[in-house]
């Protein structure tokens, strides 16, 4: 099994005892291809923050748009469902808009 | 069952179809319970903020002490593991303090 | 100015440069007193978790009532505001309820 | 002004008294170009778990992984004066590994 025991052959393998048995080029190349997605990830964090900025500078509320992206995740009978409870509690309470 | 349904006397009770026969005295104690839970909850968060600023007045470093806190969270020999373990792939990969 | 450079009396104390004049004993009353607290909040989140599952046995819907909380939370115009944009997002975008 | 006033021409505008006068069209696109980018995001932030679990699979250790990641974000001096600091503490409190 690869890992912590590492390959046998020359080079540097990752053994539970000592550093140089670390299969140094194999925990690298996965630490990179970590650091390449989180940067790719972090870039599209980063749009996203972008439209909505071009969004509010267009006028639309950033607080509603989050609650329709929200929405539109929602399957619609279960979102029904907990309107419907939702105002039920709320009339119930005496909190009905 | 309880809850939705509603218990069947005089008291307002919830029923699925309508508010009015929402348990509401029920339904409120419990909101009025959470509420206060969660006002305490704020005040100890609010009283832990105080004490970093303090300890932060006095000199001493935030970072360092809540690693110290996380710290003490860990049982030691899984400490001494994982610190093992993280000082073999500094060394492999030329990084070691 | 305490903390790091720590007291000059006898009592062990911390400087910048060597473990023993860190003021141990002021950093430890700091830990012991956050880790009591964290151990109150803790348990006041454990409560509320206990006032949920409770309300849950009782009937009563988590998501709604979580809701409910939230609106308590809100200026009751900023609410109803926030209230009159969704709704015409919602229409506009031919989601309306 | 765009936005919640919406454009004067024949397409549905969004205005702030009705849904007719909302911006639909500019509203639909701009939340569709979130729900596009929310997509690739998510879709990397899953490519990152399968790294992690393929590293796992190779023997290799989630938890230190991560350390190392976040160590190689940190400024090379501020982790060794961070480093430094910690190890003051921990030996102040009798903790030094």
């Amino acid at each position: 099994m690869n890992g912590p025991s590492g390959p046998t052959d020359s080079s540097l393998s990752i053994a539970n005892s000592s550093a140089e048995s670390v299969a140094a080029d194999e925990l690298k190349q996965f630490i990179e291809r970590i650091e390449r997605l989180e940067e790719e990830k972090a870039a599209i964090a980063g749009d996203i923050k972008e439209v909505f900025s071009e969004l509010k500078g267009r006028g639309f509320d950033v607080k509603a748009v989050r609650s329709i992206l929200r929405i539109r995740k929602q399957d619609h009978s279960e979102r029904q469902e907990q309107d419907a409870i939702l105002e039920l509690y709320l009339q119930a309470l005496g909190m009905a808009a």
